[in-house]
């Protein structure tokens, strides 16, 4: 079902500082940058290899799932997404063993691609993403 | 010099309840069960396709750090490890970056692997490791 770790979602309060801090650490480009105004982020995927990618996110709002994870547990680890072929298929089959989804349908992702999240307290206590990319990247 | 995300490490109570969680929900193979007595851990290893893996880690004590780290934050994510071709190599190259390193000499990990940690604080608040694996895998 999964395909690979296709990022790392990393929560911060300052995007631009935290860009220049991964790529100049570990010497990665910087791939996209976006707005999700429906997430309340803006965000960076900056490329690890192939696939896999560190994600930042900083809020638009202190009130935006990311603001408040931030206010609670501050900088880190918020999500840990992973690739799959089709992630409508991918959330029929985790539900049907009995993980909760916390998107009813699918929503846009970054670079495109469609996405959804699963239960933290279903997975171990980790927030898990399912990522489908828009097409061969 | 960041090959692969190789690992996400994720911190339980109950290492065989995770594996049996963890593998029937994504239909993944458990590669290896391990106890790393220096770091006062059992875990497993369960791929997710080629050497990008999910480390399940429960703690042998109560005042190991990943106990500590369940006492405080619960059950989660407790870091990510990228592959590197050489880890005395790549921690030269970060602390020549000002990221602080947990180790000064690479430690045995996983499967094989020599390994570093670095400060959470100088990667935005994400434990990091840097893993060399053993040989091809």
């Amino acid at each position: 079902m999964l395909m690979r770790i296709d990022h790392i979602g990393i929560a911060c309060h300052d995007l631009e500082e935290k860009i220049a801090l991964f790529s100049g650490l570990f010497d990665l480009e910087v791939v996209t940058r976006e707005v999700n105004e429906e997430q309340g982020v803006k965000e960076a995927m900056l490329r690890i290899a192939g696939d896999s990618y560190i994600q930042l996110l900083e809020p638009l709002s202190e009130d935006s799932p990311v603001g408040k994870f931030l206010a609670k547990r501050g900088e880190g680890v918020h999500h840990v997404a992973f690739g799959v072929p089709d992630v409508a298929e991918a959330m029929e089959e985790v539900a049907g063993r009995g993980a909760r989804l916390l998107d009813e349908a699918p929503r846009h992702g970054s670079m495109g691609s469609s996405i959804a999240f699963l239960h933290p307290k279903d997975v171990g206590g980790m927030l898990t993403e399912l990522v489908q990319a828009a097409k061969p990247r």
